[in-house]
């Protein structure tokens, strides 16, 4: 990829520093069961279109037919729809990141314009099939070091241990705890996801107490299988203090479907604390993604499910909960290492200033609250852009744990390169400017930090 | 203008092609009358700062008295006072748009300073006066293909029949159906308003039956006049279904002027979305201005009336209600072309993803949801300039519709030109820096799309 | 400081232009009884770091422990754990300010990272021991014409009359009438407070009529010492008119501490207005100072108090209410000379364009309601040239009363310097690309104007 994205001198000579370092990808949406079999990919359709929702979006945006994208058409077409709608699409991240993942992964370079698409696919499938290409092989070829998969309460963690058996690849992989369904008390599906976690713990939950033994008990499965981390989705939070009975009876409500019986603000606001607290004393840190408004195009919904691209950013009301959320646990001695990621980057300010009410502590862990790397809609060049700003200016950048992929994609790893090229920019730039130092030791040790060893320490258990 | 706004070479080269192209200004508030009457103007005061309350605002800031705004002044008193503000406005709109205007159509290259005042207006007067300088004389310098502009439920539309059958000009000017005051039922002004639509469909509306009657004989009545789009102002949206006989209900109290009884929101919710049925019906494409708070000054606005400098963003929360709004229409199958225009620019990151909750469907119109450009207090450089980023990184910069003028002055058209020297400045920056093509083809046709082609395209009728 | 911030030829002529004019620093938190006391420093630890929450907040970020930053470990140690800190840094505003204060106050220039620690508390201390640094040392090396200072409602003056009999200093040091503690009614404090109030009023408040009486007192008496501006600290506002005998009766109820039958957004509005009409009266100009959340953290509240460094931004809903306050007191004839602050960027475009609905007036001040400068967390490079891009899109930015301190730091004078390089780049980069003049009579008048003159005159009560 050249020099893209490498906006000055010092920026070049960083990032051929940066590339050293190996990937800890510490929040990510990859299938371990995937990862398992194996499978050799059919063509560049299958690898790089299927079940990727931001580039279904954008070929909706450009008018592409639903047959083209999620339906009955041919692998090329969908493939060529593709290429069409990128051909235009100046300046969205798809553009780079495409350009990215065909040539690290197969070494295609051609111009993303109908006119080479052709091309493009002959050479891509030719490379596929003569490797054979996995998902074994994608991660192989990424040079990471470690990756967090998000799994539901209920997840019976059997293809981590399958393929920790199988010991077939260097990359560790290990579970990465997500709270909601424990949570969304209002979910039509709260009672089968209950269920379905009494089935992994084998017993049933009838009330709160079982429930949370039986959420220990997977935290404690998950910390068996090497986790280090904890994942809480929160749109809205009106963080409200009830006493455990009242959780209980709102739970038993729940588990009924009797919502109207349901304290839903106190509900939530009783369970996020109990996981973040049990997280904490197992030496979990805890990932907060705050603000998307989901399955917001209910026709499609019902015709592909959740996660297919109809998404949005939220502005529901979160801000006065979560600074309560964190005030109490910290109070009780119970907030740990915690990463806070919002996608409406219109509070980007808020964030950067909430975290800053909330660090250091008895811990005198270095960055222990942080403001989490571009997320979702903002993993974009001024998205990242604009968080390295709000970053700089409220907090403390080198204390920065970095980049995560957050993806679905085995080939996404290359958004990490895009990253360090902006990472390197940023920094060369303020360096060069006389705004930053010019002392090649403490660029590097930033780069490194930002890179790597920050999310290294930040998610290793000391016990 | 010289090379003013183009910031690299690839822009420059474009920026030739880019001025081949129309006008196609399909949302603006020009007076029809004004251009069937056709009267040449006194002098530049009259042509460039009577209502105009861009200028006049910041005219008030600099400290200006209202007698050298709306009074009664000179018009060269008036004119000078506007030239003082100027002269330190760094960085506003009104220098580098009152440039080109004075450039554009009068030939005028003054520096804008108090000492050239004099000779501003004497040499803009001497042009005015040799020209006989009409409003047709700017329409007729400025290229513009299409006009639409924008005409009350109540408009009998007799000036756009006269205008036609005068056949003085090439540009096309056809109503654009704006649907408010059906919709403002808390307005002192409702029943007076209503009773107007009546005497235009000519019977008397009593209850909602009729009101809808009334609406879409409007409806058809623009259509026949070339209509094509809707447009609708929206400050706050708590979107609420209702039944139609509430509705009713609600319509009735409101014409009597008994608050108490209407149903705010969901008689507001029904209306907005009878009409944007109807309009989807007729195949205009729907344009909804998000997030004005209007005549904030009380003593003024009794003073001198609405839109006269008064407003300002507002804060009230629609985000929730235009997602139920879109959701609704299109799961009914009545979601046509829409453009969403939000006022607050902290609100870019919402609009720029609830758009792609919403594209293609059984439509496949390339750009169907658009998020429109930087209206009013962001119709800026940088409000342009974090349009287009917001556009590009969370949407399809190729299917924008482009530039609109919004103005109330006939000599407003060099905000195209404005626009496009921005557009060729981004597209050419991404190019040169490897970020996106440097394919000569692709490049111009992104320019041609975003400048005319598109909305070309997007405000056809194909029946 | 060499050039750095001077991006621009233009600049850097016009920097050397800017450094003549001397600071008026109309809102900062300095002391007075230090001023009067005058003790010199024992060492760069006391000059630099007690007391200064900025710092001690990245302290924390950086997982230094609470000893070395409130706590008892050396002067040394704490001044070495902060270069730590510093070190990496990158793009925090304390990077610079650091830098330009050792380097202006103190001759010191070694780079910020840990090697040169010692060099730096060396050549910082030999300094102040040699100088006997103090309070007035650093305001009388500063080029400072004007300081308010920020005083409560209860404060008697007795150390600005003492500092003035002194008549060590040519610098005016005027009080500001904060009057935060009259409205917060439900404070614990509140009455407290109010008897405060009353000793140095010299009777016993018991209700609204007394307290009014002993505020108009108060703001007599600061208007003795020469004050020429007020301050109040807003988070929400709900603007609500009530009676005078409902605020008396809420006023009585705070008293007492009865707290249910206060209604807390009548009686804050009443007392707001209130203060905001007799500060009118007496010619003081009024600061706003919106959107701060504070003491976030309660057990570091309990343990250390306020301003220790656990605030944050807020997102309470203020707007509608201060555009019905404004609005209120525009109609009443009462509205003055207003700087309005706010603390999310996110709120530029609300800002921005509120106040443009409020200017000019009876008064026909120019800028007479001001977008106030880059606030608290907002003071930094981004920070401020964000609020320019605002200030000069949105309003009049010749107009701008342009930079103050806001700080408790006697050394802090040098982000007038920081404020004044980035203003000089704003400007130069503008007229460089042709976007605003190349006269060098008129860009030397604006930034004459916004480096010392707008404020100079503003603050001036002309009777």
């Amino acid at each position: 990829m050249n020099n893209v994205l490498l906006t000055n001198a010092t920026a070049k000579k960083l990032y051929k520093y940066a590339t050293e370092f190996p990937i800890f990808d510490y929040h990510c949406h990859l299938s371990v069961k995937e990862m398992y079999e194996n499978k050799p990919y059919k063509n560049l359709t299958e690898i790089w279109l299927k079940g990727d929702h931001y580039k279904w979006r954008q070929m909706r945006t450009f008018g592409i037919g639903e047959e083209f994208i999620t339906g009955d058409a041919s692998d090329y077409d969908k493939f060529y729809s593709y290429i069409s709608m990128l051909e235009t699409a100046v300046g969205n991240p798809l553009y780079l990141w495409s350009q990215f993942e065909l040539e690290f992964y197969f070494g295609v370079k051609y111009p993303l314009t109908r006119t080479y698409a052709k091309k493009i696919w002959d050479a891509a499938n030719a490379v596929i099939e003569k490797t054979s290409f996995s998902p074994l092989t994608a991660i192989g070829m990424s040079n990471v070091d470690t990756v967090c998969t998000t799994e539901e309460i209920f997840c019976d963690l059997r293809y981590h241990r399958l393929l920790r058996e199988k010991n077939e690849i260097k990359t560790k992989i290990l579970p990465a705890f997500r709270g909601d369904r424990a949570i969304n008390i209002d979910s039509p599906e709260f009672a089968k996801n209950i269920a379905k976690l009494g089935d992994v713990a084998s017993f049933v939950i009838r009330n709160l107490e079982d429930m949370e033994d039986a959420l220990c008990q997977r935290l404690d499965a998950f910390k068996e299988q090497g986790a280090v981390t904890s994942d809480f989705a929160i749109e809205g939070l009106n963080y409200k203090k009830i006493s455990r009975e009242d959780a209980d009876a709102s739970f038993r409500a729940g588990l009924k479907g009797d919502l109207e019986k349901v304290d839903y603000d106190g509900y939530k606001s009783y369970m996020l604390k109990f996981l973040l607290k049990e997280c904490y004393k197992r030496g979990f840190s805890a990932q907060l993604h705050i603000g998307a408004m989901r399955n917001n195009n209910t026709l499609m919904n019902v015709r592909l499910g959740a996660d297919t691209g109809f998404d949005s950013v939220s502005t529901k009301p979160y801000q006065t909960g979560l600074r309560d959320l964190l005030d109490d646990l910290n109070a009780q001695g119970a907030l740990g290492k915690t990463i806070i990621f919002n996608l409406n980057p219109a509070d980007n300010a808020y964030i950067g200033t909430i975290i800053g009410c909330f660090q250091g502590g008895q811990d005198g862990v270095k960055g222990k609250i942080q403001m989490g790397a571009a997320w979702w809609f903002n993993d974009t060049k001024i998205g990242i852009q604009n968080h390295f700003k709000a970053l700089s200016e409220l907090s403390h950048f080198g204390s920065f744990v970095g980049m995560l992929t957050d993806s679905r994609s085995f080939i996404s790893y290359t958004r990490h390169d895009y990253f360090r090229r902006l990472l390197c920019s940023y920094v060369g730039e303020l360096s060069e400017k006389g705004e930053f130092t010019k002392d090649q030791g403490v660029l590097r040790k930033v780069i490194a930090d930002v890179s790597y060893n920050n999310a290294k320490r930040f998610f290793t258990i000391f016990e």
